[in-house]
């Protein structure tokens, strides 16, 4: 097809490029729509200022619509052409869903980061969603397949919880690759709380293609 | 503790009750926000008018935080008092980052969910995020478990991924028990895409509480 590119996993139709100056001004309007969804989920406001809001929040939808992409933005890293996604929900910093994560890339090979989650992101009472945790997992084992070179579709993604992981307080994600069979990548990773214990364990598979 | 209440599962600190009519409000701010994420993913809008739209939406938040809870809205369900979130990522109405997925309480106690996911949860081009995925299928797993009378904390969550997960066109997402052993429940589920062939299968295993 034409103007479509090869990538190591996926055809790629491609996406206009975005600057590294407009990504600043993305990434600044992302992080306060991510305060106000925080903000939408604790509000006590009277009935009829949350219609108002509602209404002032349908004129700014209106607005950014005048002018639509047909898919988020995207960078593409290097030689290798490994797409990146800016606007991914665990750790774009132009999605307003994601925490975000910001995930680093250590030289042993392995991938940390750092965060806190809040309110909008709660499962049991004053813990973090189970299904959030396995996002942010899924998100850095997948990077940490990309970041040693062995990208490839994830195939299974296990996860053990080992006690709860607590909403608002600082907590460390991390991921290495553990073997790689042929096509196959396994990667490890885990969540620790401010302790340093860890919270949920999760290893996964990635097949790399042929 | 004073104003404690007992729950099969969490001790919860009491939290300000919503009315429906409240809920019905909420409800409509959240929808309205959780457009505005998804226009702020694909705007193509200049840059000096996405500072204005953040400038504006900061505002929206400072005002909705003159009156501020101190965790999100939860209602309980009927005499077993299972607390059921109302702002939870995956099917809370009232939060604007939950697709919301709606799941619906089956007679034969399955649970089931219809939702289509767009490009807010991107994952590899096109393709709906590993991790939004497995999010929900944790979710449904967990609330089948308490549909079946044997809620209990996730202990592990196991999920294996067939073929892809499309955004932008209706998935549909069921989960069952498979068995009871002791205090442990085995949960399954399945994400199925327009075909009705399944994109991803789950299991999990929830403790319950002595």
């Amino acid at each position: 097809m034409s103007g479509t590119r090869t990538h190591p996993i996926f055809t790629i139709q491609p996406r206009e490029p975005v600057s590294e100056r407009r990504i600043a001004h993305l990434s600044r309007l992302a992080a306060r729509v991510r305060e106000l969804n925080e903000s939408v989920v604790l509000t006590e406001l009277p009935e009829e200022e949350l219609d108002e809001i509602a209404a002032q929040a349908e004129a700014l939808t209106a607005r950014l619509r005048t002018a639509r992409r047909a898919a988020p933005p995207v960078v593409t890293n290097g030689a290798g052409g490994i797409m990146q996604q800016l606007a991914g929900p665990v750790n774009g910093v132009l999605n307003p869903i994601a925490p975000p994560c910001e995930v680093q890339f250590l030289p042993d090979g392995t991938v940390r980061s750092e965060f806190t989650l809040n309110s909008v992101y709660e499962g049991p009472p004053g813990m973090v969603h189970g299904g959030v945790s396995a996002m942010i997992l899924d998100q850095l084992l997948g990077m940490v397949a990309d970041h040693n070179g062995t990208p490839g579709l994830t195939a299974s993604l296990e996860l053990r919880y080992r006690r709860p992981t607590m909403l608002d307080e600082p907590l460390v994600a991390e991921a290495r690759i553990d073997r790689v069979e042929g096509r196959r990548a396994h990667a490890a990773g885990r969540i620790l709380n401010t302790e340093g214990k860890p919270t949920i364990e999760a290893t996964a598979m990635f097949i790399m293609p042929m």
